[in-house]
């Protein structure tokens, strides 16, 4: 997927308006990756027996969901370093990817779906941060 | 839309955690207005002859809408008044209303669609506002 | 939010494309309310001690979430009774929200939000028959 | 990104209820890429002097967005060969490919994004063909 998502930003005329390009590749694809991990780690915690004392972990899930598709979908249009609007998306999104991240690494030994998300989650968080310091 | 928001608060049986509960419903069903009248403000300036000198309102249309429809599923979601995340994913959909007001108020003389739409990404922020005071 | 959704579509300088605006807004309207519905009828059956029971019905309430969500916003740009592409859209919609009110009908009578939920789904499916009969 | 839609499906308890899992992954792969690309493309032609020529593509773009992506986290939750909501779901996301793709392909000779989109519109439909195949 980065090769589409970094050609796409290079497709664009008007360039990605200072910001590092590398960066908000990274972004985009953490957002669309965590996205879908943790959309997947969600309904498999439910499924299992055990779906009880998961449910913190189910929940973070679906934040962390609905925060990193809208973020990656936000950045996918994003032009500027300098946007205010850009600053709160990413910081949402690095929040929402933080805790699911706590969360999933509680039951990372016993489950390895939640180990591998729990790492999307880290993914993504860390790309928010240093996208961060590209944003005034 | 209101009444079924608000039966849903009511019917979890674990409340919702110390929030004003109106104004969980409020900034909920105004998150769910904001994005689907942004959804066809952006179509509908799309398909103006003028459209090239609607790019921003569009755009700031389409931020919205991503920032409101995942702020709204999010808020359906929440419980509690001392969730970390909450706070910065209702600041990112406040800037995100807040950005496409000031685009699209410019519009609303000429574009009736465009002052709607602009009075419902005031109530949205209104409602962001609203509820960021009652989250620690 | 009924009001906005038809004062949109009238605004809108192309019509809706021979389409049954009311019916078309009745839709649109059962879309977005479905799926604030399913999100919080899904985090309140996860936090039920019988989660463990209720897998199937928060499953079928993302699935519904999702497809409602997306068809909300689709019909929102929507202008034409011929595009095929709608067809597909709203009969897809249609399907989630049949499957999810069969599941949450189910515990009717035991959580009243599966009985709402429930409704907002069948009012979903009618819609969606409904506005079928419109498209070609 | 593929590697970890793999590795989440085969950690899932259930398997994928017989259906053929590298076609549900590759499918699951492409929604993604195909909502990423898509996205973007919207905003590129939306920055062009030309933008009011490419208004169908945009609108095209828009709606494949909102099915790829919604396609997408559906069938990230997906287990069985036999759901009758996923196929039609699953050709939802195809026609809204098509559509897209037949609009981009338009504009590919001068907008290189447009063919990069263009591809990633027909990998998605290709892929929502196959997987078709594969449901009841």
């Amino acid at each position: 997927m980065t090769d589409n998502v970094l050609s796409m930003i290079y497709a664009h005329s008007q360039g990605a308006g200072g910001l590092d390009k590398a960066k908000l590749a990274e972004c985009i694809q953490a957002c669309f990756e965590c996205a879908q991990t943790c959309t997947a780690c969600a309904v498999a915690c439910l499924s299992e027996d055990m779906a009880a004392e998961l449910t913190a972990c189910i929940r973070a899930n679906l934040d962390c969901v609905d925060a990193c598709a809208a973020t990656g979908k936000f950045l996918s249009r994003h032009r500027s370093g300098k946007d205010p609007v850009a600053r709160t998306v990413v910081e949402a999104c690095r929040a929402a990817s933080t805790s699911c991240s706590a969360e999933c690494v509680q039951h990372a030994s016993m489950h390895g779906r939640c180990a591998t998300c729990a790492e999307a989650c880290r993914r993504c968080e860390q790309a928010c941060t240093d996208l961060l310091t590209a944003l005034v």
